[in-house]
Parts: C-alpha cells; structure tokens; sequence
C-alpha cells in the first residue's frame, strides 16, 4: 500500500522545486518503468500492479525491491490519468561534464519549452544514436513527468544538458560546425551533411535568439512542397537528424 | 458578449455526437482561425478580443460578421487554457468523393486513435503537399478540437477521409503501389522511392492490422542508429514523406 506521506512526496516530484531540492524525479508507465529498471539508477521506490508483475516477473533485476499495489493507488501517485502498470522514483544522477568530441553529433535546443517536444525530442536523439543534448536554461526541464512520458524510457540514454548556449557555443564553436534550423536556411536535401557537428533547433513562434544565431555557420532548412508555415520543432528534429544520418560519411 | 446558449452550443461541439449532429467545429487560436478565415469555409460563429482585431483587420475578409468579446469568454466557450485571440464555428465542408491518382502521394492511418497525432500529421501532409490523408474509422476524428489545434490551420487544406481502409486498398491497390511502415520493412535510405502510391501508417503499439497489411506491396522501415525501439507516428509520418519527396522523380 502507498501511504499517505508517500504519495504526498511523490506528487511533490510533479513540480520542478522539490525535484530540485530532492534530487528525485517520478517515472509512470510500463515501457518507461521497465527501461529505467534496465538502465544503471538508484530507485528510491518502485511500486507496480499484481498484473505487471506477473507479466514481466523475468525480467526484473534480480534483488529489486518493490511494492505491489493497485492501480488505483498508481494514478492517484501519478500524473496519468490511467496506470495498470507500475510507477518509480529515481535519483538524478550525476552528469558527467559536458564535452563533445569533434566527430560527434549533438543536438542543441534554444528555448524549447513544451515538455512534450523535448520528450519527444529525446526519444528521436535516441533512435538517431545522439548522446547528447544541449539545451538553454529556459528549456524545459528534462525530468518533468510528461518530458520522461513522452521520450518513452529514451531519458536512460540520452545525456540532456542545461548550460548558457550562446556563451557555450561562443566559447566552443571553433571546434564544431554548428548548423541552425531556419526557414532561410539552404536545403538539407542539397546540402552535403557529414554526421558532426552541433545541430541548434530554436522555438518554434520565435525562432533562434540573436546570440545562439550569432554563432552558427550553416543556417539549414527542410524544403517545403506544400503550404504549411512551418513544422513542430519535434517533427523538424526528426527530419533533419534523419538527413544527416543517411550519409554516414 | 458570448450568450449562455451559445457558450453551451460551442462546448456540445467538443464531443463527437454533436459534432455530427450539427455538421459543424470550433477552431481556436490566433493561427487557426486566421487560416480558417483565409480558406473557403461557411462560419456559423467568429468570437475575436479587441487586440486581435486591431493587430489582424486587415487581413480580415471584407463583409466577416463576428462579435468582439473577452479573453475569460473565449476560454468559458472553448477547449483552450488561454486564448487571447479568437474562436470560431465552421461548418463541416462537404468532402468531395475520394479519387487517387496514379501519379499521387497520399497517407493512409490504420487506427491512429491519438488527436494530437493526428493534427501533426495533418499539417505535415500539408508540408510535403499531399492533399489527402486516408483514416481507417477508428482513427481520432478530425474535427477534434485537439486535432485543429494541432493541425495548425493544415485542416483547412489537406482532405481526411474515414473509410473501412482494408477493403478501400483491397479495391483498389491494383492501381497503386502501397508502402506499408513496419520494422520489418526495407530502408527508406536506400529503396528509391517515387513520390507516387498509398503510405499506410499503423497504431503505434500494434502496427498495421492484419487485412491491412494483407494488402502492402512493400514494407518500408526508417533505419535506427540507436537504441529507441521505436518512434511516435507522427514523426515517423515526417521523416518518411521527407523521403519520398527528397528525390521528385
């Protein structure tokens, strides 16, 4: 059973202070629990329903430590509005300092601030086999519930980073071809891509600020056939990843 | 000012049932309606703030009958958190019937149930300019208010027609080529794909049904170069009209 504390500390993780101040985050549904129990975390609580555990009993990690409950008490923990499966709390872990290798390939976010298109954008990075991702501190934040929903248990391997992005690009942008996605940009599918190099994707209502374009080399965009303005910056992620990657070298 | 009745007529709207009882939808958002408006669609109702009216008059259609009201209305009357723009009730157009060219790209879904994936995928059609979209029933309804919203005023160009989609490609896939997107497919980074035929999109959890399957000539897959197991729809639907239309003959 989850008492009364618990589940008041668990709803707590929903907001960006007390993850912060407890160094914790909350990860709700099957796919993504079962990834984060793969995956190298220290837990803080597992709980999950008798019907998950008997469907995935053989592959849980031998000596973990879980509660079985319903899913009933899931949802009222939880941020879903439906859960039959299981819910976690991890520890953040420690990210190793950021650097980038000059043959690698990086995604850059500048104010990208809707949860469910860094989710998704972590989860393309993933499939597209990219480490890691810089964002500017407005991003948002990488552990909000439905940022860890929607990258679908790809937060496991994917390093996310939130530094100053002008002043690191400035300081950096000697070593590293840095593209920016732009509707003036020249076409990526006429452009010779190499996989390396740091991809800068902007909001999408305003675009790139004036200091992270500052610091680009190559402005890129994705042709357009038909009418639409523009696309979601998820989608424009997809898309251009999948042009670099199709060159490997 | 928005009356009681009206306010209630606009929220039935939110629900299927009355949707169709009525023939008609609400668009909302600066964006949409300004598409809406733009495009050739018979308006029951136009709601706009008074800063949306003095920042867009000009593009306003000549003889547009519409009511000045608040923002706290728009959002009582609409699906919306905020809204300081406008609202609108279109009615629904009368789809002509569905006809295929041999020479066109058209999307089919088989049982996308998501709105939001379904918008995105709407205004990516509209990107790559493809005119018709082909949903099996069971897909989520167009006229969603999440799916406009999402559709980013595409709604207003690309055609979605519902129909038993097996027995639709059954019918007619003699005339067509017919992609199916599977992980069992072949690379789109290395089969040369004409810009012609049927893409047929299936759920995310379950892929294509079977009788849709059934009726495939070749799986196609988007290669993975990490460990993602999979991707949303909607930017699988993205990367692989980026694909069809990179080489336009």
């Amino acid at each position: 059973m989850l008492s009364k504390a618990v589940v008041k500390y668990i709803k707590s993780l929903q907001l960006k202070k007390y993850r912060s101040q407890h160094k914790a985050f909350v990860v709700e549904g099957a796919k993504s629990v079962l990834e984060l129990l793969r995956a190298d975390f220290e837990l803080e609580y597992v709980f999950m329903t008798e019907s998950f555990y008997s469907q995935h009993r053989e592959s849980l990690p031998e000596g973990l430590a879980f509660d079985v409950v319903t899913e009933e008490e899931l949802v009222k923990a939880g941020s879903f509005a439906s859960n039959n499966a299981a819910l976690a709390v991890a520890r953040m872990p420690q990210l190793p300092p950021l650097r980038v290798n000059a043959s690698e390939l990086v995604i850059a976010l500048d104010d990208i601030r809707d949860p469910g298109n860094l989710g998704t954008i972590v989860r393309i990075a993933d499939w597209y086999g990219i480490g890691k991702i810089i964002c500017s501190e407005t991003c948002a934040d990488l552990y909000n519930p439905k940022v860890i929903a929607a990258s679908m248990g790809s937060f496991t391997r994917v390093q996310v980073h939130y530094i100053d992005l002008a002043s690191w690009l400035q300081q950096h942008s000697g070593r590293f071809r840095v593209y920016g996605a732009s509707l003036a940009g020249e076409s990526i599918h006429t452009l010779h891509l190499k996989p390396e190099g740091i991809v800068v994707l902007g909001n999408e209502a305003n675009g790139l600020r004036q200091e992270v374009a500052a610091q680009v080399n190559q402005l890129i965009k994705i042709p357009a056939f038909g009418k639409a303005e523009s696309l979601n910056v998820a989608t424009a992620a997809a898309i251009i990843m999948d042009n670099f990657r199709r060159n490997p070298l």
